[in-house]
C-alpha cells in the first residue's frame, strides 16, 4: 500500500538522521533522481545513496510543507548548509509497492525582482 | 468543501485562459501571494488579480504535476514566456471555504553543477 505523505516524511527524516539504511529502504532499485536546473540525472539506488552519503557540507533540513496524493508527493524543505539557508522543492513518484521510483529536486536561488510591479508588491 | 487538486487545476486553467473572473472566484479576499526568491509579497485579491493581468510577455503554461491533500496543493508547471521555457513550483493553502488563502511560487533557474559528482551523474 502506498502512503506518499508518510513516505516523503520518512525520506527526509532518514536524510536528516544520515540513516542510510532507512533511506535506502524507501527507494526502488531503479530509482531515478533528476535536477532540472543542472540537467543532472542519477540512476539506481546504489548511485543515489552514494550521492547522498558523499554530499558535502553540514546540511540540515526541516520539512515546511508536504502534500501527498495517490502515488505522488511534493515537499518544500528549509535547508541550511554550513549555516547558509536554502529552499528545496521536491516531487516524488511512488511505484506500485510504495517505493520511491523518481525524485525531482529544485533548488531556487534568490534574485532581484524585475521593475514595474512595485505598485502591487511589498518586500519582506 | 475543499478539493485542493481541482482548485489548483482550475487556477492554472483560468490563468492560461486569461479568464480573470474564474481566476478571481478561486481566491480568498485576503489571499497572500509570496515569491521567496525575491522576497516579494502581494496582499489581497484585487492586487493579486492586477499583478496577473499586468504580467508582461506572452506566457503559456501546462501543469506537469499536481498533488493535493487536505487544504494543501502543490503544482509543477512548464511555462513558456515569449518562447523561453521556465519551470514554476507553487504551493497553495485553502481556507475553510475552499478558497485559495495563500500561494507561494518558486521560479528556479538553470545553473552549472558543482564539481565532484561526475562519477554518479549523467547530464540530460
Amino acid at each position: 500500500m502506498t502512503n506518499p505523505t508518510a513516505t516523503a516524511l520518512a525520506y527526509w527524516a532518514a536524510a536528516e538522521a544520515r540513516d542510510w539504511a532507512a533511506f535506502g529502504a524507501l527507494l526502488a532499485d531503479d530509482v531515478v533522481y533528476e535536477l532540472p536546473q543542472t540537467r543532472e540525472r542519477i540512476r539506481g539506488k546504489a548511485a543515489y545513496l552514494q550521492f547522498n552519503v558523499e554530499y558535502p557540507g553540514d546540511w540540515h533540513l526541516t520539512v515546511h510543507r508536504v502534500v501527498g496524493e495517490h502515488r505522488h508527493a511534493a515537499t518544500w524543505c528549509h535547508f541550511t548548509t554550513d549555516g547558509e539557508p536554502a529552499e528545496a522543492l521536491s516531487f516524488f513518484d511512488l511505484d506500485e509497492a510504495g517505493l520511491i521510483a523518481s525524485i525531482t529536486d529544485f533548488w531556487p536561488e534568490a534574485y532581484e525582482p524585475p521593475p514595474g510591479r512595485e505598485h502591487l508588491v511589498e518586500r519582506y
